[in-house]
Order: structure tokens, then sequence, then C-alpha cells
């Protein structure tokens, strides 16, 4: 019932705003003895960070991490591990600019939260979106590399397969690619394209939507929870909450609307242990249950509503005006919502992960023994 | 954390399988003192009722429902108001066939959940799917009758939008039409079409996907909680709990990956009383918060998977085989999800409209007042 | 969230008024492949049932359980195993006598829930008290029967240990006389002085208070989750959830307050496997958590309300008047509290057994291996 | 689910260790518009803390509550007002003395959480009971005071009672002597008395129980929900969540079990506006739901196990030793704990009022008007 809460046995909460002193997260129910360490975290933080490229937002954040609590030295080892009590993690702003904020104050900016969280609350922080800052993801990104040790045989990774209209080459496919390019992209050709269609962009002051891919592998069949705690509904819920997404596919996803069930439906074939599946149209997921297969998500990320270009808009008095959002922004927000993607994946796994264990009693599946 | 449970103070919890003596749900924290009757229920129950055309399963259920508790007489009138205390709602399972279920009680069958199920519980329910089975999607529905009275303001209408790869023409676009075909489609032209391609695919034993757009209208500004209580993240999930589907967009969803910032973002104008928005790409949501436009959502079914074909599979022993689903199945499952993605809407928007006036106060928004 | 809903992982929501069709209970959560029968409910429900002495109400309610989802024939005896879906059961009320209710539909009776349900809710099913009836602990005592069966090894027992004034002599005290008298006490001599107590109070249309102590034994350390989540905060939530409940106590419990920090703490000596405590005021239960000594509860339960002696009341048009509540009525309503303290104790237990499993990865203790 | 969470639509987050870096608590739903001050939650907070008296410990923690997002500036003030996103509040902990820990590392402190975290968690931070400390109750003060600006026309005040086996006159109370005394103590003469007492306990290195009454007027009649969010249950669980409670009475508590009905039920008489109960038996919670008269709770709180006096345990090896546990600790608990029952009275209070506004739409009650 928390807002800003996610998740049932491995539960986080966010808070924090954009130009509030910090931000942070507060994870509870994270099992206890496991290695944990600051720098684990901020490895994955660095990879949100902004100002890494000119192709994200110029906002200088080291994104520090502390770690305030729930964490105690290793009896052995200089390390730390988890004590089983709540980790709040905690990031300080620090590159908060007192700029003049009178023009966003008395107006709202098309295609930002600002019109809807004044009529819902009577009240908003304007300073850079407030609450409904991008900013929020940093404290996600922090609570997925948690997640992502209650989970170690499961391995997340995700890629940006397409940016405005220009898709990704499948058969170019390559994880390793990811990493060394501006764009979290694993095709390195459509990468090496991207970076003149987005300097255009970016020079016009404009801005461009994208899609993401995330894949979990090494997830074992059993996980998710029929019925409103669906594996899928989780994960499309994860998705959608984090900023600027319009869409959450599994698997074939939109595309299975226009398949035949002989199409769809994936075969199964006995392997030497366990039977396997010949094509994963599914995602992963039958019945909102793992089923040992890959778990793929795509989530579509629409253009940054930040842009040069005047627009059309009202004042907060219901009066016609323009605005133009100066200010440090992402040409394409997409691209950083590759990590975060990652992130939220993680989450949703831990937490059914431990949900599966407390009403099963084992890590994964009943298998095949009798 | 219920498994089977959706919602927060406007809650239901649904229970049963497919060929179980029942199937029900209960409400809890329905607001008192609403007109109901079974009527009403009844009403939305029959159009996801199963064998109401040869486009749909042949199975015969009545679908009665039975209200148990939740209810009491009106002092003034003949009828019956809710109480604030749970609603039970029951339906009797009248039409589970005594067939031989030796076939699926051993193999696993494609596409459906037969295999995750098992693997998850280490035992399964195979008459018909178990819990698993579509038949879940009545309580829902029911539920759904009763979620629309909490928030009569609001119209949900839904219509299916594409047939495998036959999208409607939107410029046909008329509510008036969803009753008068078989598939609750807006587009009377494309409705005749797909009598005959459907026909071709039911007498084939083969399936096809579709796609529904669900539409709200009358929503205030201000429904939905940021970060992770968005209305749109909650919609997500409700859509994607709903059996084979596979995707969720809302407003301009996967499209706006190929959009600019300024062909994406809705601009604004001065009302008489109120902003309104010169387009709807963001499909009433802002930063999680109904921005008072329409809520527009869009999901993927894919193909039932109980196919008259043959198909690979294994074994429970792990043991390659063929299978052919025989039975009584949707050719195009997606035409009943119309009133269920309906049902789902209704059932986010009135938890909403309630946590919304519980924390804020009022039942719309702050307004213009000032 | 659910107002009518209880814990977390092992979760039920009861619903059902008095005087309507029928009472029952969703459970979610419960674990696959328990051995189950409506005969190993039906036997906690009959201990709870109505009108099996002269010193309990005369209503008579055969009580009989339905199971109607949730479980599956076991593959290889002719019984019936859970399978992890939601466990729902159904008891029909069927001793509703079609009496005249003009007197308590116009009036409210002193120490019920009439006024503060109209007040709430601004409508009321006053027949018998409605949702506010005690009948409602029918379906938490069938709920419970489930529950016991999660955590087999943990024995729970109750007993009346106060009548009015008349404690029982703890020197006495043996569980097997329990189920030797009308009155779950483990004291046989008190019993029987109780029987012409009791008499006289029932004779003269009074009613009289109580106490039960409800013993968990067999609970491994580690059970519970500090801080809100409690073993001794949901024993408290739980037990004062039963109707009429006014005190919760837990070990030592009020006298705790008269002890001095030597004589209150327990101390430990090394016992062959692990340590012991010498002496158990802290009812099994250290910072939240259960340390592997009995869980000991007790808690007061008020006198029946409902009593033939005129009292002075106001109509809902806020008007004096008098009241007698006639009807069949328990003098001691304090003894059928006693199954119910049972399993509200094994359903929290149940709950928490699962959490720890859930977030820990074991049943137990981590124990003293090193 | 959250273990370290309370509360529904007003729902708080406590973390932190007694000798980590900072505690903390994150309050998620807090109404907007709400104008708050740290100092106004610093006054709160200033009642609870240590070293005020020689009747506490003499730790030294100045306690300073830093607010670090869901604020905003008010536009017409200079003041700060709520915006309905989280409020994240960080009190550092300063007094944290490098002493030497060897001693309860490798012991288990009698009557601490000690044994039974290490048993839970395999893991535990011994550093001054970690979590386990009442050092956790600064945060739920912090809360309670933001807790209390939501429902400001309710008066919520508390006393201690009973120290060790000497009660107060009930004759003598006066809520203005709370203040006057160093045991918040409304029975001046009991205060006078207790000085000595304590001071005894005190210089002996021993400690004390008390109970503590805590007392809500200005409550409305219609605020909580049966069946298991009764106002009584949820305060039960409230209570019993902070350190050292042992038991939970509400109203006449555990001598109802001692009255016959007449004596019990609470008669009604006309008044004005509304009807009015001629006494209190019930403390203002009939059903579960508030009945509008002042709501009364009475918690035991159990003598501090930190004492001077040496004591019987084992080793985390499970061989028998002694312990005296030095260190800085209240002779008698009971006397801080007065400030975090008003807390939590205030906490749930604030929860039950906006979950009753949700599902009602009012805030009080349906009243008389007909």
């Amino acid at each position: 019932m928390s807002f800003n809460s996610f998740g049932h046995l491995f539960r986080f909460t966010t808070w924090g705003e954009s130009h509030g002193p910090a931000i942070g997260v507060v994870i509870d129910g994270c099992p206890p003895n496991i290695e944990i360490s600051p720098k684990i975290i901020q490895a994955e933080l660095n990879r949100r960070k902004p100002g890494q490229s000119r192709f994200t937002t110029q906002r200088q954040e080291p994104d520090e991490v502390k770690i305030l609590s729930g964490v105690f030295e290793d009896e052995n080892t200089e390390g730390l591990r988890t004590t089983g009590t709540p980790i709040s993690l905690l990031i300080e702003n620090k590159d908060q600019r007192s700029k003049d904020y009178s023009d966003i104050k008395d107006k709202y900016r098309p295609g930002h939260a600002d019109y809807s969280y004044h009529q819902k609350y009577g009240i908003r922080d304007y300073r850079g979106g407030g609450r409904s800052s991008a900013r929020e993801t940093a404290p996600r990104v922090a609570a997925g590399a948690v997640a992502r040790l209650v989970i170690p045989d499961v391995k997340i990774r995700a890629s940006l397969v397409q940016m405005g209209k220009h898709k990704i080459d499948y058969n170019n496919f390559d994880w390793e690619e990811v990493n060394n390019n501006p764009f979290f992209c694993a095709d390195k050709e459509a990468a090496k394209k991207w970076e003149n269609y987005l300097d255009g962009i970016r020079k016009n002051g404009s801005s461009i939507g994208a899609i993401i891919e995330v894949v979990a592998e090494g997830v074992p069949a059993g996980w998710g929870a029929p019925i409103y705690g669906k594996l899928s509904a989780d994960l499309a819920s994860a998705m959608m909450s984090i900023n600027a997404v319009k869409s959450v596919e599994i698997g074939a996803g939109i595309d299975a609307a226009s398949l035949s069930g002989e199409e769809n439906a994936d075969e199964m074939r006995a392997g030497e242990n366990a039977p396997y599946f010949t094509s994963n149209h599914s995602g992963g997921i039958l019945g909102g249950i793992s089923n040992g297969d890959a778990i793929v998500i795509r989530f579509a990320v629409k253009p940054t509503s930040s842009i040069l270009n005047e627009r059309d808009t009202v004042t907060t008095d219901n009066e016609n005006t323009k605005i133009i959002t100066k200010g440090r922004h992402d040409p394409c927000v997409g691209i950083r919502a590759v990590p975060i993607g990652e992130a939220m994946m993680a989450l949703v796994l831990a937490d059914h992960f431990l949900r599966h264990r407390g009403q099963v009693g084992r890590d994964g599946a009943f298998g095949f023994e009798k």
C-alpha cells in the first residue's frame, strides 16, 4: 500500500526530490549474511550516472552511496555482511544549480508531470521536477545492486534495441558490445549509426524515444505466483513505474497478436535432466510462473519532454503561454534506462525468489525426481 | 502480498479452479451505501460468458452469480445496498465434463501453464488448466461490475482493435458498434471481415492473437500515486495479469519510441475552467497521475494455445511425445478479453479513487480555485 | 491493507454476516502438497460450535465446512492435497431464526458494535450483529485448522484460566483435562466449581468475563521479524481482533510491571545441543523473535453484552429508551474463545514460519554449528 | 509485509542500529499541504531524549532531526508544507562510545534479544543491541510528531500510572502534572514517592517495570475497520511493537474478565446532537470501531534487562558463564515509553483516519442527520 515502496519480501522504499539535500532508499527483508560493500553498489550507480557522454544530461552528480544501516562487519574478513535488518542507502544531491525556476514555477511543462502533480496535491516542488524527476531512479539502481546479490546465479543484462525508428539487427547481437558504446547497445553497427543520428537530435534541441530489452538468464522454473502476483504482472508494473515508460512486452509481446497458436506456443523436448523449449515466445513465463527459459522483457521509453523548442502551454492560472525548457537534459533518456531496467528486473526476481522459497520451501523447481 | 488479491483500498481476492465445484471472489473495502443487485453484476458476467457465438468456447456455463455477503436491504426501497463489509460473490461451475483427462495428466500442453505450475508446486490440478484456466476471469468481471458502481461518473469501454495482422480503421471507430458484432469491435467494417477470417482459423483447428483497447473517460486529474503506485504501473500489472496477455501500452505506447519530443509531448491550452491537452499521446497519465484526459490502454493477447493440430511436447517423465489439445476452446481468446479488460480498468480506477480520497481528502483535483 | 484479511504469506480473508446465507474464508499462500480433508477442519470447527452445552448459545448450527478450491486428489491415496492455490472454505448459515428484529433495528444495544458500525458506514445489517457477530470466528477456526497442518511440529493448546474473579490453580494444571469439561479448563477442580457459578449467572440472565491462556510448544528460535512484524505484535493484533477481547499479555505480561530486572530476565544455561532458559517470563519471545521456549499468551474476554436485564440506551433517532437483548447467547463467551485463540495462534505462527523461511532460507534457527 | 514498516495509508518505515552512523524513518502517504517544521518534530523528540534526568540513561544524544524530503516552501510564508511525497527524517548517532564490546560479543545478555536475533539471522550487530535497541524508538517519535499534524483535532496524552507495584491514585489524576516531574506522571503525589523509590533501585544497579496509559480525545465515531483492521487490534500491535512491552489493555482491559455484562456494557443516553455513553469500559472502541468516546489504552513495560548485578548466561558456544551488563541504562525504561506510546497512538489514528476517509468519503461519522 505504500505508494513509494515496491516488492513484498524483498521490499524497498525510495524517497527524495531532484533538488532536495539527498535521495535514498530503504531495503527491507534482505536475507542476512550476504557479502556487501559500498563499492558493489557504486559500480551499478556509476552506469546510470549522468554526464558520462555527450548523449546524457550534463548535470554532474558523483552519486556517491552511503550505507547507513543493515550491515555489520564479517567476523573473519574485513568486509561487510547484511544482517537481515533494513539497509538504508543515501545519496547526496550535489549539483542542484541555484538557477531561476520562476519559469516552470508558474507554467506547466508539456509532457511533464507538473500539471498532474499540482492537481493531485495542490502543491508541488517544481525544482527540476521534484519527486517526478528521473533522479529518483538512482536509489532504484542502488537497490537493484543489492537485489543482484540475493540471486547470484541469475545473470541480468540489457541493451538498447531501438532508438527512434532505428532498430538493431539481432544478427549482430553480442552482449559483449553493450559496454563498448555510449548507448548500452548490443549491436555495434547500430550503435555506430546512432552516434550521428543522436548528435543531430541533440543539436536541434530535440529528443527521441527508445526501446530497451532486458534478459534474465538462470531463473529456475517455478518463480512467480498466480494470479495477481504473476511474475509477468510484477515485471510489467516494475518497468512501467520507470519514468517515461509507455509500453511493456514479454517474449513475443505485441507481435503475439499476429501469431497463430501453432506459431506462438513453444514446443517442448526432453532434455537430459529436464525438458526444454524449442523456442521462447513466452519470454520465459507461462501462467505467470517462470518456466526455466530466459526471461525476456522490452519496454518503450518516450522522448524526453524537456526540449529547447518552444511549445504551447498554460500558466497555473489557466492562461495561454509558451515555454522553452532550458536546462541540462538527455536527448534520449532511454539510454540511461538500460541499467534502470536491469535493476528493476533484479528487484522483481529477488522478491519472487524469497516469496517462492517462503511458500514452497525450496529455491527452485520441484524438478523431475520421483 | 496475497498472491490472489489485487488492489489496496478496493481489494478483491479470487479463488477457484476450472473444474472445481465453484469459483468466486471476495471484495473488501467497498464503500457503503451503494445500490447493488445481482442483476447488475450478471449483466457484465453475461458479456464475458462463453458460448455466445461460434467464435468462443462452446462450454456452457450459466455463470449465475450469488451475493453471499456485504449487502443489506435498503430501508426505503426493495433493493440492496453495500454495507462496507466484504462482498462475497460465488459462481457455480456447471459444465465440467467428465471427460478423460489422462492425456493432459501426463503431458505438458505447449503454451499452457501446465509445466510451470507443476514445477512450482510439485502438484497440479490438470483438469482444464485448474487455477490457470481463463475461467478465473469470471470472478474478475463480477468484481469489476461492483467497481464500476464505485466510480459512476467514469465511463469505461473497450474494443477489439486488431485480430491477427488485421487492424481496425480508426476512422470507422464508433463505440455504438461494439455490441453489434460478436467481436466487441468498434469498427463494423473490420468486424465484418473478421467473421470469415476467424471462421477459417476455427475450422483449421487453429487460433489467433488480438489487441484490445480500453478507454476510461471522466477520470479527474489527480488519481494515481507515484512512484510505485503509479496509475500506469497498476494498470500494466492489472492487464498483464489477464491470461494470455503479452504486452501493455499506454497512450502512444510502443510508438512513443519512434517519436520526437515535439511530436510526443501533449501541448496545453487554456480551457474555460481548466486547461486541456491538444493531443493525448500520454494516454491520460503524466508522472503516473491522471491528467483529466481519457485513459487509453492497449494490450495484446496471444493466440489460444489449445489447438487441434498435433504439437511436440514431453511427458511428466521427461520423455518426448505428441499432443493434440481436444476440448472446447476459443479460436481467438482475445474476444472475451474485451469485457475482462474493462473490468480490470474499473478495478484499478476504483482503488485509486479511494486511495486518492484517503490521502488528499477530495474526490478529484485541487483545481484552479485560488 | 485488506480490512478483513490477516497474515502475509499465509494469509486469510473472512467474509459473511450472522444472518446471511453463508460465511467463509479464503486462505491464500498455503504451501502445496499438504494432506488435507474436510474432516480435519470439521474437527476444529466442532470444538467452537455453539449449542454443545448449556453454557453456550443455543443457536443450532451444524457448521459444516465445504472445501471449494485449492485442493486436489493425491496421486496415490484417496485423499486430498493442497495445491498452493487459494483454499476457499464455506459454511452455510442454517439457524437464522426469522424473528422480529424491530427492537434492535431502531435501538443500539449497549456494549455491542451497533452504534459504531452505524456511525461508520451509515447503514448496518442489524440481524444478529451482522458482520460484528461472533459467528465470524467460525471461518477463523476453519483457517486455523489448515494453519496447523503447515506447522505440524508445533503443539498449540489453550485453557480457560479465569472466569469472573475465579482463577484456576496452576498447581492443578493438566492439559489432559481441557476436553473433560464444558469450559476447556485445564484445572478440573476449578471447572467443577465454575459449573454452579456459571449456572447462577445464566439463570440470572447475566454474563461474565474470562481469561484464556494459549501455549505453543515446539516453535524453533528465530520466528518473528522486528520491528513491526514482531511475533508478539502480530499475536497481540491477532488476539485483539477476536470479538470481545480487551487485553493481551505475553509471558509475565502485566505482572512484568511489578518485577525487577533480576526477577524478570530469564537466565540461560548450556544445554546439550543448545542453550535453554531457566524461566520463561518472556513468554518465549525476545525482541519480537521466538527464543525456542514455549510461546505463552493470555487474553481477557469481556462479558457478553447481550443480557436479559433491562438497560438504558438510545434509539437511532437519539432518543432515550430501554432495551432487553433477548435471543440465544453465551453466558460466558470466553469459553468458545478457547479454540478461537488456538486458531489465531496457529495462523500467526504459520505465517511467520513462511516469512522466516522466505527471508532466511531455513525453517528454524541457525543454531550452533560453526 | 515490510517487517520494519507500520501503517497502511499513513505508513512509516524505520531503519538504523544503536551504534550505526544514523537512524531514521521514511513516512509515506502523508496528506499534502500540512504546515510542518523540524522544530515541531524536535519538540517531541526532546521528550523521549535520553539523559534528561538521573532516571534515564546517561547516553548523550542531541537527537537532532533533519527533514530530507517531502516538504516544500509555502508560497506565502517562510515555512514548510508537506507535498504528499515521502518524508525522510534522519537522526545522526553521536554518542556511540568506542567501548569494548567483547563481553556481549560472545555472550547472550539475559532478557535481551541477543540470542533470538543471533538464532534468526546467524549474524548480529551486538553493539548496544543493534537493531533491537530502544534507540529505534526515536524515529517512531519523530514520525508520531508528523502524525499528530494529520489529526490536529485529536488530543493525545499519556501518563505513567504504575511503577513496580506502586500505582497512581486516579483521584489525583491531573494531565497538567505530567510535565512537572521526571516520570511523565499525572499524579504528583505518586511522582514524589517514586523519586526515592527509583533512586533506590538505580543505586542498587537494578531496574523495575511500569505501566503507561495513553488517552486520545476527540476521535470521532467511525474510525477503525473490522475485522482484522480493528482499531483495537492495530493499537495492540502498535504498543506491543515497542521494546519491552509485555501487555496491552483497552478500556477495562484485564479487569473486564471479572465484570458482569451489566457492569461492563456502557449504557447510552441521548445527548444534544448525538448519544453519549455513561461510562467508558469499552475504552472508546466497540467492534473495533471508535464510538466517539476517549480511546484509552494501557501497556506494561518490563524492567530493563541491563542491570549491574551478575547473571547466569551462556556463551555463543553454548558454554555456561556469567555476565554483568555495564553501560548506560534506564532504571525504569517505562518512563521514556510515555512519549513513545503517544507517538504510536498518533500513528495508528492518523492511518485509520485516512483509511476511513478513503472508504467512506468523510472524516468522521455519518451522524444523525436523516
